[in-house]
This record gives structure tokens, C-alpha cells and sequence, in this order.
């Protein structure tokens, strides 16, 4: 069932020119997405016609393995600015979004039989990266403060004992999908603590870190223990996902074998000319305005979804407002998993992904929805049609 | 000494936004890359601006895994003309470059410890992306027709007969990187039987296919026998490399499982904004004239190196004329190996690869020089450079 349901619940039309494609009439809050209305292309094809106006001489050979120095620059202006951290363009590298650089750093940082662990709900896509390779994923239970580094520190003390090897934690530490909780500063400092000690590496997606809607982000487990953690960061929410442009920040030690690992060393930047664009619409200086100009508009869709839930939801069911990032977490009441509403949902002309899709093993009731795509009516009666869908349930069970 | 020469010999400066930067007084026939100058940057540019004419509502969301409809349709009628072979649009899916879908297919299509077979002498930077990887990487002989068919059978024998599991081969059966020749039509046909027989895999590396000099390439050992290839076609030697675009064809089977693989069922369409404005170019109608362009071009390239080779060359040197891609493989008097003449050649300002970098054990007396990157004056004179240096060598020697 997972493996259908990470796919969107549904297969998209052969002949669709993007991943996600909604049916008619159902209002599909299952896709993870950002809205094309607020993607800045305008301003992407400026950024393209001047990344092409020397002939594309920089644009358009082998890109520098670590990516296009432009943007490495910019990029560190911006990371040193919103997380106090200063650091230089050399620390970072630029990937073809998160999900590139997850499976570089899988093909590069592991070895086959090698345990990873990651939090018990996670980035369903994650999962599948982590499947299909011949390692071991070992869930480690969370709660509304993000990861349990208690559990964690019971579980490395286990697969110790049984002889496993623990070499790379996965987490969405801010703004968690699908929960959208955020780890607590004091767990914070114990995690890497605990990973330096045991000698995990840590890849942190970080990718809603700058969508937050009440407050600054917490400061990432990247700028606290730069020595164990790899950081992942994306344009994907931000610009537009069809870029296909994201960074890394890490050790030197790790940056140096990540751009001369063999991928990078054949085909050079994997994402070379949108990286230049990137650059290029980053040289405009209207980024800053961009970003702050989503935060107003994904708070605004955020908050008529909480509200709308509020109002529609049956008793029993239950959301925490997330800081940030694009997701609400729907628990359920007891006995009603999120897999068996999801039919009932969508004949109610909604959908949403199930907590199973989430969860390397088991199920709970609960569901995510995702609040990026719509509008706010949208996202408001999709709330009321998901109140309605399980009423509905309840009343059949 | 491989590992660093496969990178082109020496370390690009840490602020080249390229890949590959030339040095000062080095004619670097080592890099094995388009001329920027033959790149249609204006072409590519109104591209750029059409497909995100309408907001980028097609190029800038996650693309569909398997990539731009358009582009794949497009790709179909290229591939239907030229082979032979009628193919839909289905039967393609994009790729970020030649490099991203091999890393893939070794992800998806091998497991810890089996055998990848490969012809001993082969593309440097494949055998990097397999040296990272827990596979077993075994060299089968190849001569002026290409890999020896013969020995292949004797080495599947071999294997066997130790338990081993030969589960892939990775050939360059066309305008062959380093060596420029191509695999005889009946090898070819015995090849896929071969491969049938064994249940071997092939991944035919064949992104030189479109650069031919004198004739049309030989079909593809894809069009031969499209259930045990899988065929990798680029755009990065005909249109550009930045834009990370290739493609795949291969059974429907597998070509399922690649785009329904992790990376892409994460991330949609590895280079989605790339290969839609790459749609949008190839629309205009003009790709089939630049590439008679760039055929042209190259063979004047070719001929020039080749003929200037033959004036400067000493006795005891040789090569044979490719038919198309980018190289001349030059082979050396006996005892004077490409590694060893290597820092003698660039006393005397050129560049090459030795025969080391591209051969997964072992040495030979022979080098590897590209034609693709310089005018003819200046191959006329990498060529005038070499023959002096061959002569310091041997004089010195």
C-alpha cells in the first residue's frame, strides 16, 4: 500500500509534463508541492537570458563539480545571514535538489548492510531512496518535540549489542514532514552530541527552514555541529522544484568527497545551467522579497486550514499549527487509520497522504495534509470536505 | 596516478565556474568536451523564454519521472529517423546526462558484489562511478573492431565456473571513448545474443552516435535488441553539457522501473526546467542543421589533427582515423607509456590522456587526445607539440 500511496495516491496521465496532476474534482492536499502561481518566472527568464548572454561560456560546458561559484557565494551571503554562522562559498555545494544529493550521499557515505535510522514518520520519498538500497532502516519513535534522543541513544546501545553498524541518521529536524513539528532546542545539542559520540552521520533535509510563519527557524543541527551533519538545502519550495537546484552544507572533509565523487566528476554540476540561472535571479536582489512575500502567503494558507479544521473536524481528531514548512498533521480517532479514510475521502472530493505512506513499519490513525498548493477557499473547503469524509467513516465503522 | 589524471590531468582553479579550466601555455587535448563556441547559447536563450512564457506552469513544477512529454516524443522521431527502429514517445525517458543515468542504473539494476564487465580500456570517469560502488569490475579485451566477443564468452565461462555473478556491461560500441573505433556489425549481432544467453545486462554508453564523420553510425546494439540494452543518449556533445539532459531507451519494463525509481519518484525529472527548454529549442526546427553544423565542423577537426599527427608523429607511433565522437587513440613506441610521456608533453605545452587513466588494471604504451575542444590551428599545433615531445622522450629514454 505504501509504495502506491507515496506516489500521490494515483498515478498521473502518461502524457502529463508534471509529477503531480490533480483529478477532477478532488482537491488533492496529498501533493507536497508548491504553488506554480507563486513561482517567480518572470524573473527566472530574465535570469536565463543574462546567464546566456556571453554565449553561455560559463552557463553551458561541465559545469565546477561543486557547482557554479556564483551561487555557492550568494548562497553562503544567505546561510550566514539567517543562521549567524559565517561561513564561505567553499562550504558549500551546489545538488540537484535535496533528493539528488540524499541518494549521492547514500551511494557515497554507506555501505551495503549499513543500518540507517531515521525518525518513525518520515518523508515517505525518503523511504523509497532508502529501500530500494541494501541497507537496514531502523525507525526511532518521535513525539511533538521532534525525535526521541532518549530512544535513539537505546537503540544505537542495541544494534551495538547485536553487532549492526549505525552510520547515518535521516531527519527533518525543522519543520518535519509529514508532522510539522520541530526538534527542541535542548534535543538539539544532545543529537549531535550523541551522533558525534557513535559516530553517525547526519543528513539533515532541511528544506522548509526558510518558510517559517511565526518566528526564525531553530538553528539547524548543521550550524551547531558542522563535523557530523551533512545539511541539505533546496530551491525546490522556494523558486520552483523544476530547477532542480539544491546545496549541501558539511564538513570540508565531506564537501571534497561528495563533488569528487564519481557522478560529479563525469557529468560535473548536475544541475548546471538552472544553477546559473538560480544565480543569476539571485543577482537581481529580489530574493529576499520573494521569500518574504511566500511566508506571507503560505501563513495566510496555513491558518485557513487550521481553521477551517477546527471548525469541520469531528471530535476525536486532533493537529498541532505548525511553525512552518507545508504541512498540517491530522490524528484521528482511535481505530481509524488514515489508509481506510483515504477512499472515503476522495468520493468526498479530497485527498491526502495516510500515515502509513510515512512510516518505515505499521500504521496509526493520522494523516498528512499539505497546504502549498491551494489557495485559501480551496484549503478551507478541503477541510470541510475532509470533516465530512470522516464523519462519514465513523458513521460506517 | 589514474584517479588524478582521469580528472583531466590537474585541478581546475577553486573559482572556475567550468569543469575543466585550460592553463596558461597547455593545449589540453585531455579534455574531452565540446567547443563552446559551436553551443547555439542564442537558440537555447529564446528557449529558455518560451517555456516559461506561461509562468513556467509545464517546465518549473516537479516534472513528470519520466520527463517532458514533449521533449520525449521529439527524442522518438530523432531516434525513429535515424535508426530505423519506430520508438514512441513512451519508449524514452530523460536523464540528467549520460553519468546520472549510469549512477542510476547501478542503483537500481545491480547489487553489493555482482560483476560489471567492461572493455579494458573504457571511458575514465565510468570507471570511477563503478570503482565507488561494491561491484567486482572486470575488463574483457577489445581490439580495432571493438570488445572482443570471444573473450567475453570465455570470461562469462570463467566467471561462472567461480560462481560470480556477471549482471551488467557497460560498452562505448560507438566512436569508442578513448579509442574512437566501433564495434564490427557482427559482433554486434552476437554480442546481444551473448548477453541473452547469460542474462547480462547492457548499458550502451552511446552518446557519440549523432557525431558521425564519414557514414551513419552502425545501429545500436538498443536498436539490435531493445530487451537486454539499455541505450544512453546525451544532448551535452550536440547541444550542451550544463544542461545535464540525456536519455534513456530501453524495454518498457525497465525504463518503468528507472522512472519509477527513488531519485525520480522523489524528485520527478532529474534536469525538468533543462529538458523543457531543450523541448522548446528542439520545436524550432533547427537541430537537425546544427548538427550537420557540428559534423562538419568536427571532422574538419578530426582531419586536421590526424594530418598534422601524420607529419609530427616519429616512427613507431600510430593511430588509426575514427569515424566519429572525439578522440584519436594514439599508440606509442613500446616502453614509452602515456603516463611517463605525460609530463614531458606538457614541458612542451600539450596535453592528453594516458592510456592509464582509461584502463580498469594495467598500462600500454599509447594516449588518448580529443578534437572536439580547439579550432584546427591549434589541434594542427597540439599535434606538432606532441611529436616534439615524443621525440624529447625517446631521445631522453
Amino acid at each position: 500500500v505504501s509504495e502506491e500511496l507515496a506516489d500521490g495516491a494515483h498515478a498521473a496521465p502518461a502524457d502529463a509534463a508534471t509529477q503531480n496532476v490533480a483529478r477532477e474534482g478532488v482537491l488533492e492536499l496529498v501533493f507536497g508541492e508548491p504553488d506554480p502561481a507563486l513561482f517567480p518566472a518572470a524573473g527566472l527568464a530574465r535570469a536565463c537570458v543574462r546567464a546566456l548572454r556571453d554565449g553561455g561560456r560559463a552557463a553551458l560546458p561541465y559545469g565546477a563539480n561543486a557547482g557554479p561559484p556564483e551561487l555557492r557565494r550568494r548562497l553562503a551571503a544567505h546561510i550566514a545571514a539567517a543562521e549567524a554562522r559565517p561561513i564561505a562559498g567553499d562550504d558549500v555545494v551546489i545538488t540537484g535538489g535535496s533528493s539528488q544529493a540524499l541518494d549521492q550521499i547514500l551511494t557515497l557515505f554507506t555501505d551495503p548492510g549499513d543500518v540507517v535510522l531515521v525518525e518513525d514518520r518520515t518523508y515517505s520519498l525518503a523511504l523509497g531512496m532508502l529501500r530500494e538500497r541494501p541497507l537496514r532502516v531502523v525507525p526511532i519513535p518521535m513525539d511533538n518535540d521532534g525525535l526521541d534522543v532518549t530512544a535513539l541513544e537505546g537503540a544505537l546501545a542495541a544494534l551495538a549489542a547485536e553487532g549492526a553498524r549505525p552510520r547515518l541518521l535521516y531527519t527533518v529536524a525543522t519543520f518535519h514532514n509529514p508532522t510539522g513539528v520541530c526538534l527542541a532546542a535542548e534535543r538539539r545539542g544532545r543529537l549531535v552530541q550523541i551522533a558525534a559520540e557513535h559516530d553517525v552521520l547526519i543528513v539533515e533535509d532541511d528544506v522548509y527552514r526558510d518558510l517559517s510563519y511565526d518566528r526564525p527557524a531553530p538553528a539547524s543541527l548543521w550550524s551547531l555541529a558542522p563535523d557530523v551533519v551533512m545539511r541539505l538545502g533546496s530551491f525546490s519550495k522556494t523558486l520552483a522544484p523544476g530547477l532542480r537546484v539544491g546545496w549541501l552544507t558539511a564538513s570540508p572533509e565531506r564537501l571534497a568527497r561528495f563533488a569528487h565523487g564519481g557522478l560529479l566528476e563525469s557529468g560535473g554540476c548536475v544541475s548546471q545551467f538552472a544553477a546559473s540561472a538560480t544565480a543569476a535571479y539571485l543577482a537581481d536582489g529580489y530574493y529576499d522579497e520573494h521569500l518574504a512575500g511566500l511566508r506571507t502567503e503560505y501563513r495566510r494558507r496555513r491558518d485557513a486550514l487550521a481553521d477551517s479544521l477546527t471548525e469541520h473536524l469531528p471530535a476525536g481528531c486532533g493537529f498541532a499549527l505548525p511553525g512552518g514548512g507545508f504541512f498540517i498533521w491530522v490524528t484521528l480517532p482511535p481505530g481509524l487509520s488514515g489508509a481506510a479514510l483515504l477512499p472515503v475521502a476522495e468520493r468526498h472530493g479530497v485527498s491526502f497522504l495516510p500515515a502509513a505512506a510515512c512510516r518505515p513499519h505499521g500504521d496509526e490513525p493520522a494523516l498528512r495534509l499539505a497546504f502549498s498548493l491551494y489557495p485559501t477557499d480551496v484549503l478551507a473547503e478541503g477541510a470541510r470536505r475532509l470533516g465530512r469524509a470522516v464523519g462519514a467513516a465513523l458513521a460506517g465503522a
